[in-house]
C-alpha cells in the first residue's frame, strides 16, 4: 500500500473569513480542502472569547509539507492580525493509486 | 514559522451528553472546542451498538498536554459508566502569531 | 490513562459513494465511523476538480492498524477506479475503559 507523508492543515474561524481563505488558498495553490460549518468557542490565547459562539467554520487542507508552511506563513501574517483563528497542522499519510 | 505542540481530543458522543460536556470543559479549563453532529455507528469494545445511528456529536479540543490528559482521565472516570462514548488523542503543533 | 495505538482513516468523497463505502465497511469488519456532509475541492493529484464543489462527505474511521490497511487496501483497488475520493491515515490514542 502506498501512502504518501502529507500535512493536514486545520483552521478553525470565523464564517465571514471564508472567502478571504478561499482566495488565499487559490493564491498560493491549496486545491483540496473541506469546510463545514461548527459550532465552538475558542481563544487566540491572549484573547478569550475572540471566537463567537456560533458562525464558525472548519477548514482541513492536505498539503504537501512545503505548501502547508507557505499556507501558514501566509495565515500568520495576513489572517492572525484581521480575523479571530486557530490553526494548527498534523502528519497524515496520504493513499496512492497503487499504479504510482 | 512558530508552532506550539499540542494535544487534538477527539469525542464521539451520544448529543444528549453534550451539556454535561460543555461543563466538564468549562471546569477543567478547556476553552476551545469545535461541535457539530455527525451520523455514525461505532462500539465500545464490549459493547457494539451503543452509539445509535443518528444523534451524535463530534467535539475536538486543542489543549496542551497536561490539560488533555485531565480532561481524558475525567471522561473515563465519569463519562464512559454513564454515556456512550468514543474518546482519542493526536498530537497537532498550533501555529502562533509571530510576535510570540 | 489507559490509551490504546490506533489508525484513523479519513475518506473524503462524493455522497453517490456513501453506500458502497458503508458495504465496504461492514465486510471488512469496520464498526466505528463517523460521517458528515463537506463543502470541499479536490483532485486525485492528476486530475483537478474531480472531486466536485458540493455534495461531498468526509468519513472517519478508528480502526487497529490491521484493519485500517486491508480497508485502504480495498478503497485502493475498487474504490480509486470508480470514485473521486481522498484518502489519509494519522496515529491516535485511543482512550480505554480503566478497568481493562
Amino acid at each position: 500500500m502506498k501512502t504518501h507523508p502529507m500535512k493536514l492543515v486545520t483552521i478553525i474561524c470565523e464564517a465571514l473569513a471564508r472567502e478571504h481563505l478561499l482566495a488565499l488558498f487559490a493564491e498560493v495553490g491549496v486545491h483540496g480542502y473541506t469546510l463545514f460549518p461548527v459550532e465552538g468557542a475558542g481563544s487566540q490565547g491572549r484573547r478569550p472569547g475572540d471566537i463567537a459562539e456560533f458562525g464558525n467554520i472548519q477548514v482541513e487542507v492536505v498539503a504537501a509539507p512545503a505548501l502547508a508552511t507557505v499556507l501558514m506563513e501566509r495565515l500568520q501574517a495576513e489572517f492572525f492580525p484581521r480575523f479571530a483563528l486557530i490553526v494548527y497542522e498534523s502528519d497524515v499519510r496520504v493513499l496512492r493509486p497503487s499504479k504510482f
